[in-house]
C-alpha cells in the first residue's frame, strides 16, 4: 500500500482503509458539531447546515437532488429500506424479479418476501459471470411491483447493464420500481440514475468509515414511498433517528475526494489488475472466474489445487490479505459461483483479489510471490 | 458548561455533548481498525476481537450477557427493530398496549401496524405525567403480542414502573414480548433487565456520538427473533451491515465512563434540578410539568405566559440552549402534554430543561436570569 509498504490489502471488496483526511472531517465534526441538527437554536441550526451540505456533496456525486438522498447507517440498511419499502409501497401485485447473485441485504429480505407470497424470479448470471437482463426482463410484467439489480458484483465484479435493464422495465411497466445496490459500483464506474427509483451505496467501500451509507430515493416516488423504519421527522421522515452527522461529513469528504479521480484511478487499477493476470499466466491451473466486463478494481479467479482458506492463511503470513467471497459470509463458500454453476473444486479454491488506488504494482508482485510459494508447498485437494 | 462557562447547555435530553475521551478512542479506532471484523485474517480478526470487547463493555451496564447486546446505529432503529420484529415474531394474536407518551419511534411504528390490522390499546399518562401501570395491565390478555413502555420519558422525565409491568405481563401472558425504550433511562437511573425481552439504547444521550445505539435481547427470543432488516452474518444474524466499530468502542467507552458515577452524577443533578425548582418559584405563573417521580435529568415546565419558540430564542441570545418539547418534533407541540391532557397554554409555553452532570449551578443561574429577562420584557399571549 502506499502508506505502509510492508501491507498488501487487497480485500478492498470487503472495505478500505479509511482515508486520514476522512478521519480528519469526522474527528474535527465529533468535537464542533455538538448540537442536534433537529434543534431550532444556532448550533442546532449549524449542525443542519453542515448535514445539507454533506448531503449536496454526495448528491453531487450521484447526480441527484440533495433532497433525493438519505443518510442510512450501511448498504445493508440501504438495501433493506429500499426493497421492504417497495413491498410496502406497491399493492398492484406480487411480482418480484431479482438477479442470482445479489448481497445478502438484497436476496435475504426478497426470500422473507418470497416466503410471506411474493413471487419472486431470481435470474442466475451465466457460466461466464454475466447476466442477461433479458431473461429479467422476460419476467416483468403488470403484476411486477420490484425489480432489484445490483450495478457491480461483489465477487466476481461484473458490471451488469442495470442502465438498459431499468429503461427496459419502465416501459414493460411504468409502476415496477427499479433498486439498484451500487455499494460495489460507486466511485469505480459512472452512475446514471434514469429510471432508477432506488439505489444503495455505502461509506466503507469508498475510505470512509463502516457506519454510513445512503439511499438515493427519487423524488418521484418520495410520496408514495412507505419506510419500514418510521420516527422522527429526519430525512424527510423516511429513516429515522438523529442524524450521524460526523460520519455524514466523512461520507461527503471521501466521495468528494473520490469523485475527482475516476479516471486515473481507474487507469491505474486497470494496470493493477492487467499485471495480476499476467503474473497468473504461469500457473494453468488458474480459471479466471471474472467475466470480461468485470470492474478492475475485482479480480476473482480458482486456483483448483488448494482449499481457499488454506491459500489464505499463508497469503496472510506475508501480510497478503485477499478473500475467497463475500466478508460478510464469514469464509463460507461463494453463492456468486454457485450461482454461476461453477463446480466444487473452483468454488472450493476461489481467491477474490480487490484493488483500490492505493495499491501498487508492489503490492501484486508480493501477492504473486506469496501465491507462488503457496501453490508449491500447501498441501493439495486430492482429485 | 464545566468545558466552556459561555456555554449553558441545557437541553441534555435531546443530545449529549461527545465527551472528548470518547472522540478520543473513536478517533484512535477509525485509524487503526481498518480491517472487517468478518474477515478472517488477523487485522479483520482483531477488528472483531475489539468488537467483543466494546460489546462486553456495554454489556456490563446493562447486566445482560455480551451476547444478548446488539449494536444498532440508533435508538430509534433499536425501538423499531424490535416493534417491527416481535409482530412478525408473535403470531399467535393481535393484541398489543402502549403507553400515550412514547418516542415517535416507538409511536409511529405501532400506528402503522394498528393500521395494517393489529389492535393497539393505547394508554395515556394522567395529568400528573404519571403513567398507571394498572391500567395497561387490564389489557393485557392470551392475544397480547407485545407490550411496549419507556422507562423514562423523554419530554417530562416519567419513571415508569416498567419492572412491575414487566413482571405482571409475564404472569398475566408468559409469550408477549415485553419491549423497553430505555434510551432516556440509560446511565441515569439503574436498569433490571427481569422479564424484559427487548430493550433499547442510545449512544447520543449519553455522550457517544449520534449514530450509534443498542439493543438488549434476551437471548430467550433469540431463536424465535425475526429481524425486520435481513443480510449478513453480522450482529448473531439479527442486524445486517459491517460493524461501525470505532462507534461501538466509543458507545462503551462512554458506557464506562458513565457507569461509574452514577451516584455522584445523581446528586450532582439533583441539585440543579432543585436549584431550577426553586428558582422558578419567583414565577407565580409557573406550572411544573415533571411528575414526582421524574428523574432529575428532566424538568419540564410552562410558563403560561410567553409562546415557547419565543422564550427560547430569547434564552439562546444568553447562549441558554434548551427546549419546548422533543428534538425529534423540530418544535412542533409537545405530545407528551397533549397525552397529559394539559391545555393548549400550557403546551405551547411550555419549556423543558435537561440536565448532564457538566452542567453547573451557573448554567441554572444563567438559565433563570435570562428567563426572569424574558418573562419581564417578551410580548405575553392573549388570553
Amino acid at each position: 500500500m502506499l502508506q505502509n509498504p510492508e501491507l498488501h490489502y487487497l480485500d478492498n471488496a470487503a472495505t478500505t482503509i479509511v482515508a486520514p483526511e476522512v478521519a480528519d472531517v469526522i474527528n474535527k465534526a465529533m468535537r464542533e458539531h455538538w448540537a442536534n441538527p433537529s434543534s431550532l437554536y444556532a448550533p442546532g441550526a449549524r449542525s443542519e447546515e453542515a448535514l445539507n451540505a454533506a448531503r449536496a456533496a454526495v448528491a453531487r456525486t450521484l447526480g441527484c437532488k440533495s433532497r433525493e438522498l438519505y443518510f442510512t447507517s450501511c448498504g445493508s440498511e440501504s438495501n433493506n429500506m429500499a426493497l421492504l419499502g417497495a413491498a410496502l409501497t406497491r399493492r398492484f401485485g406480487k411480482g418480484i424479479v431479482v438477479s442470482g447473485f445479489e448481497h445478502p441485504s438484497v436476496q435475504k429480505p426478497l426470500e422473507r418476501l418470497a416466503a410471506m407470497g411474493y413471487d419472486v424470479t431470481v435470474v442466475d448470471p451465466g457460466p461466464d459471470g454475466t447476466l442477461d437482463i433479458d431473461r429479467m426482463l422476460d419476467h416483468v410484467d403488470k403484476n411486477t411491483i420490484l425489480v432489484a439489480c445490483m450495478m457491480v458484483n461483489n465477487e466476481v465484479g461484473t458490471r451488469n447493464d442495470v442502465e438498459r435493464l431499468a429503461a427496459e422495465v419502465k416501459r414493460r411497466n411504468s409502476r415496477t420500481i427499479v433498486h439498484v445496490d451500487a455499494v460495489q459500483a460507486w466511485m469505480r464506474v459512472p452512475i446514471k440514475l434514469a429510471n432508477i427509483d432506488t439505489l444503495a451505496v455505502s461509506g466503507h467501500k469508498i475510505h470512509a468509515p463502516k457506519g454510513i451509507g445512503a439511499l438515493y430515493l427519487s423524488d418521484s416516488l418520495y410520496q408514495a414511498f412507505q419506510a419500514p423504519y418510521l420516527g422522527g421527522e429526519q430525512e424527510r421522515e423516511k429513516r429515522p433517528g438523529t442524524e450521524n452527522l460526523p460520519y455524514a461529513l466523512g461520507l461527503a469528504a471521501a466521495a468528494t475526494r473520490l469523485n475527482k479521480t475516476m479516471k486515473s484511478r481507474d487507469t491505474a487499477v486497470r494496470a493493477l489488475n492487467l499485471r495480476l493476470r499476467e503474473g497468473l499466466k504461469a500457473f494453468p491451473e488458474v480459471v479466471i472466474n471474472s467475466p470480461d466486463n468485470a470492474v478492475p478494481e475485482v479480480l476473482n479467479f480458482s486456483e483448483n489445487c488448494i482449499k481457499s482458506e488454506t491459500m489464505l492463511a499463508h497469503l496472510a503470513q506475508q501480510q497478503v490479505y485477499v478473500s475467497s467471497a463475500s466478508a460478510c459470509g464469514r469464509g463460507q463458500p461463494s453463492h456468486t459461483l454457485a450461482a454461476m454453476g461453477r463446480d466444487p473444486l473452483a468454488i472450493d479454491t476461489a481467491i477474490r483479489v480487490s484493488f483500490c488506488a492505493d495499491n501498487t504494482p508492489e503490492d501484486v508482485d508480493a501477492f504473486l510471490n506469496a501465491f507462488e510459494d503457496g501453490m508449491k508447498h500447501l498441501q493439495r485437494i486430492k482429485k
